[in-house]
């Protein structure tokens, strides 16, 4: 698709301002080298080239077609495109599934059309595609004539066709040089994560650029990240769509909490993806990412000529987890040395001093790069410098003796000599703010890819069983303890007798409820009964409870009552899982009680996963104190809770496809050495 | 000093390039309107100007000097002023206060001097002032020669003078038209507070600029920030040096809790000024500000030519805390009868359509304008759009029709066509997530333009005294309860006998504690006793207390014991006054517990407020639902605890110069009706 040895347009046009004559004119302009085959039925000649009546009449191979014609005619061209053997079909009519039922059926039948040809498909409602290396830019939009395009070694994909036309304006703006360029529309076939995948695997590409609405292709886009973060690309993201959620029925607690907006950004977090949330953000990290300079440490230096600046890059950094580390005594006075007046702790204040004496730049460099107490330096100075004051300054000779010093230049420079730092390896971010923004997107990633892989979770010991009809609570909790997961020691009675002879077995006091799947807020109409006190307490509990569920709902099917020990003290957590339809299962984890309900304190990660990332978890909380023996309370058994988490992820990985989702609310944590375990649980089996 | 009618600048160098020489330039470049005079021992002419050997050899009057002389030079020199009449002097000359003891007592002769001859300072250690509508600039900055100024609505002060120099040069880059503009450096007498005040008062300046790392003149500056407010004059603030705090001892908990970043947040919120964290933000902002739009209300409406952007738009405004208000059905259906294709909720996607027909972005705008459900619509279209295009699209014709409707253009646009927009009283912001940004701080400084200005609080009913010395817990109950906070029904016991009688009185069973100031963490020594059930435990209380006490600390001073009841119930509230050396004194609340030690959950407000703001303030932690009766608890008695806090902000203003700290902690609030009061108190008097 990307590399296509020729070139048809189904409905290019005579005249090359309109949508289907752009493609022509911007494949003569730049260049394409191949042939190119307009296809008109209307004219003989197409912008001083052949015009063929349909793509059957072409006499030669046709690699990629272009259908720019109404919505009503795709179908037949796509058919005729199959026929010829073309490889690959971009569409940029609009008219499909983004209209309804009716353009939804046709954009399958486009879809099946092309798979029984082995055809891939673009769009339709896309802007089209570009290989910029290769001189091929098949699209209508404007910018890529306006602004001819710059190779360099980012590649975007787009979901949206317009957002793709911004960003490569914005990137050109801003002397991104691009390679590849896709936007999929509305995805019949490709898909953006198919784009990131081939982007991955294109030798040329340093940094994928990424914008999409909707999660297609998870398990792909799961694939080309992983890829990704192991050929050391940098992935940046932009995802929107996340105020459009929270329209979502929630039978279960889990499902409210990780909405699919959040399941995205843990997915983009496991695979070192950075999300961008504002355009500013999107280029100006894209740009930080063609440095390859991701340190593992979050130490960052700051020389300045204004004190004031300092402090506020300073502050910013702070603002976003940077270590503004205080330079050592032994180079804090070999700066003084050089400035007296220079506030040397971090940033280091040059003062005005630098514009009379710019070689100070230079020897205060020396001293931090040999100190290595950072690991990034930003170089601030105001207003628009010269190349000969930058040269003064020292800093084409510190490339020379540090040649790979991760140093960032926040200086305004004529384009020229930006060139010429640029080609120095340098970081050129004017403003000293997004510079520093730019510095916590780089030690972000570059702390991702210096983790090491988590070893492998364990698998669960033996297959555990997920019924199709959701189990009542008491089985819910046998399906977890057959994975892994350890659950309070109850028993269901199913007659005052057994009540009475579980209750002296458990030993009193103990607490009962009912048991029904159909009874859902149980302790509203008295279900639960804390606290009985003795065994005939628990024999006439039974009948109260089946007195209480007949009399509040007659119908409804009554599973028994379950018996449990009465316990008190530990901490109350929730461990829950909800299979995102596009990701798979994420666990989610959080405190009980107002963490949750007030706070929405939770956090979630992908399944499977290990014990060591099951500590990573629990610490991502804000209440995770309370679990660490905040207050002067005794620590909990959180080696317990990594495990039981560890093993829950396990069971919901392998058992993706039978489980919507599950609660476990209360998890009881006991104190340290005394375990936990589930004390209510709720599998709800997909549909 | 912003209005001089002569200048004189000691120091002034023949060298147009260097310090002392530039402000001779640019003043004589920029064509000043009134005599210049150049004083210079070594010269008889400077740049074409006759020059004095000193400023006493002026045979004019002068209004303004300025000093660029080392600072050895400078008290004499400042000295001459004074004695000569000058009413103004900007100093630039570093090594005074920055430097050390010894510059800082330069420092304060020089204010001393210029105090006495009833003379005004700018600096030392600045880069001076200007008054571009009168052709003053005195500054060695380069950007002021290198980028000539635009007049505009803005005025900028800067304590840094670089920083003052990058803004200058920002705005200018950003087509803000500046008018006023100041760097106060050192601060040695005008402060940024100063300036502020005058900014206000300059009938033409309509927006502020402020940037600053000392609060210095807190009260001046809380009146600057008032007067703005009360003039509807915006001022948008930097201050800087967040990070370096946190070194402050901590004797009691609200101080460390309130520290004096957060009270400048507090400061800048309640004047409604806008403080910004990075230059992007500022200076976006800044401009922003200039359309004087500033909406009651959050309704933002958006017409798109993307849907990719205009969703990225929807989940930046949502995140901001906008509405991103869907569009009233037959509004919608509206907009349908023109572009059927159209996505109509809000965002109004009106799809790449526009380009072929921009009409419809004019009937789509009038459709909203008319339908009113929105307070600020912003237009989006992709890429350089050409004046023609947007004549087509009707964006003149708009402002025929709705001259003041609120709409921002996000477009990029060349020089031109943007000075017309700007005209039309437009706003252009390119980018279209800073196009929100814009928004939410428009819409958030109208909100509090719209705001009423609450009742004045209420007064004490009489004065309170408050010791010099620390009282014991006792007595800063008695204290606050004369101030109208209810405190617990206690009794201090100096006898076991006393103690005895007071629990029969008060009804056991007590809770009983040491009293002793200098006793610090009364429960580790076992100095507290619960649930003491008769009068004669309480009598043996009483000496097991005092004995732990003496084997503890045997030197300590013991007050006695406190006898009081057992309370069970209520949410544990924390009260707290830090007195703010800058601003004065400041009331903080959070809910007890792991809210305010785990989750920094905390609010503060500047004193005195009323019980309107009271509840305001109790709503902004994120605990407050505990308090309203969340997880089916009963609702507290949150008038009591509004009507204690407006009580306590009302003591801490009177007694803001005895005071440094209070921490009522807890503050027992009960169940709706039942009242609240404060369980123990600690008041620090100021030293």
């Amino acid at each position: 698709m990307f590399r296509p040895k020729s070139v048809a347009i189904l409905g290019a046009s005579t005249n090359e301002n309109k949508i289907g004559g752009r493609p022509v004119r911007y494949l003569k302009h730049y260049k394409f080298d191949g042939p190119i085959y307009p296809v008109n039925p209307n004219a003989a000649e197409v912008q001083g080239l052949t015009a063929y009546k349909s793509i059957l009449d072409v006499a030669g191979e046709v690699d990629l077609a272009l259908i720019v014609l109404p919505a009503t005619a795709v179908l037949q061209a796509a058919r005729e495109c199959a026929e010829k053997g073309v490889k690959s079909v971009v569409i940029f009519s609009a008219g499909f599934a983004e209209t309804g039922d009716e353009g939804h059926a046709a954009q399958l039948e486009m879809a099946r059309i092309a798979e029984q040809a082995g055809m891939r498909i673009v769009g339709p409602n896309c802007m089209g595609i570009a290989a910029f290396d290769h001189n091929m830019i098949i699209t209508f939009g404007v910018s890529m004539m306006n602004m001819p395009p710059v190779l360099g070694p980012v590649s975007i994909v787009s979901q949206s066709g317009a957002f793709g036309s911004v960003a490569y304006a914005e990137s050109r703006q801003r002397q991104l040089g691009v390679r590849l360029w896709a936007t999929t529309g509305n995805e019949a076939d490709v898909n953006v994560a198919d784009c990131l995948n081939y982007y991955v695997e294109d030798p040329e590409t340093k940094v994928i650029m990424m914008y999409f609405e909707a999660s297609r292709g998870g398990a792909k886009l799961v694939a080309g990240l992983q890829a990704a973060k192991k050929a050391r690309k940098p992935v940046i993201a932009m995802k929107v769509g996340s105020s459009d959620v929270g329209a979502e029925a929630a039978l279960s607690h889990t499902n409210s909490l990780a909405g699919s907006d959040s399941v995205v950004d843990t997915v983009l977090e496991k695979y070192n993806a950075y999300r961008a949330f504002t355009l500013d953000e999107f280029f100006d990290i894209g740009y930080a990412f063609t440095s390859d300079l991701f340190p593992a440490g979050n130490r960052l230096g700051i020389v300045t000529i204004s004190g004031g600046v300092g402090i506020l890059m300073s502050d910013y950094a702070v603002k976003l987890g940077l270590d503004v580390a205080r330079l050592s005594e032994p180079a804090q006075a070999k700066v003084k040395e050089i400035i007296p007046i220079a506030g040397t702790r971090n940033p280091v204040d040059i003062t005005g001093q630098a514009v009379n004496q710019p070689e100070i730049v230079e020897r205060c460099l020396d001293i931090m790069i040999a100190a290595g107490e950072h690991d990034v330096i930003i170089v601030f100075f105001a207003g628009m410098t010269s190349l000969e004051f930058l040269e003064r300054a020292g800093l084409i000779r510190i490339r020379e003796k540090h040649p790979t010093a991760a140093i960032i230049v926040s200086v305004v420079m004529a384009e020229e000599t930006r060139q010429i730092f640029d080609d120095l390896n340098y970081l050129v971010i004017p403003d000293p703010t997004r510079a520093v923004r730019a510095t916590a997107a780089l030690m972000q990633v570059g702390r991702g890819y210096a983790k090491s892989d988590p070893p492998a979770p364990p698998a669960l010991a033996a297959p555990v069983e997920v019924p199709g009809e959701m189990p009542n609570e008491v089985a819910a909790k046998r399906i977890l303890a057959k994975a892994g997961v350890p659950v309070v020691g109850e028993r269901l009675a199913t007659s005052a007798e057994a009540a009475q002879k579980y209750a002296a077995e458990i030993g009193c006091p103990v607490a009962m409820k009912l048991v029904s799947t159909e009874i859902l807020h149980k302790s509203e109409i008295g279900g639960v009964l804390l606290n009985v006190e003795d065994e005939t307490a628990a024999r006439e509990g039974f009948d109260t409870l089946i007195g209480r569920a007949k009399s509040a709902q007659p119908d409804a099917k009554i599973d028994g009552v379950v018996v449990a020990p009465m316990i008190s003290g530990g901490v109350e957590t929730i461990l829950g899982v909800k299979v995102d339809p596009a990701f798979g299962p994420v666990v989610v984890f959080g405190l009980g009680g107002i963490f949750v309900e007030l706070l929405s304190d939770v956090t979630q990660h992908l399944a499977p996963f290990g014990v060591e990332e099951a500590h990573e978890m629990m610490r991502e909380v804000k209440g995770f104190p309370l679990l660490d023996g905040a207050r002067g309370a005794e620590p909990a058994d959180i080696d317990a809770l990594a495990e039981a988490l560890s093993m829950l992820s396990q069971f919901a990985h392998e058992n993706a496809q039978q489980i919507e989702s599950i609660d476990i609310n209360p998890f009881l944590v006991l104190p340290k050495g005394q375990g936990a375990f589930a004390v209510d649980a709720l599998i709800v089996p997909s549909k």
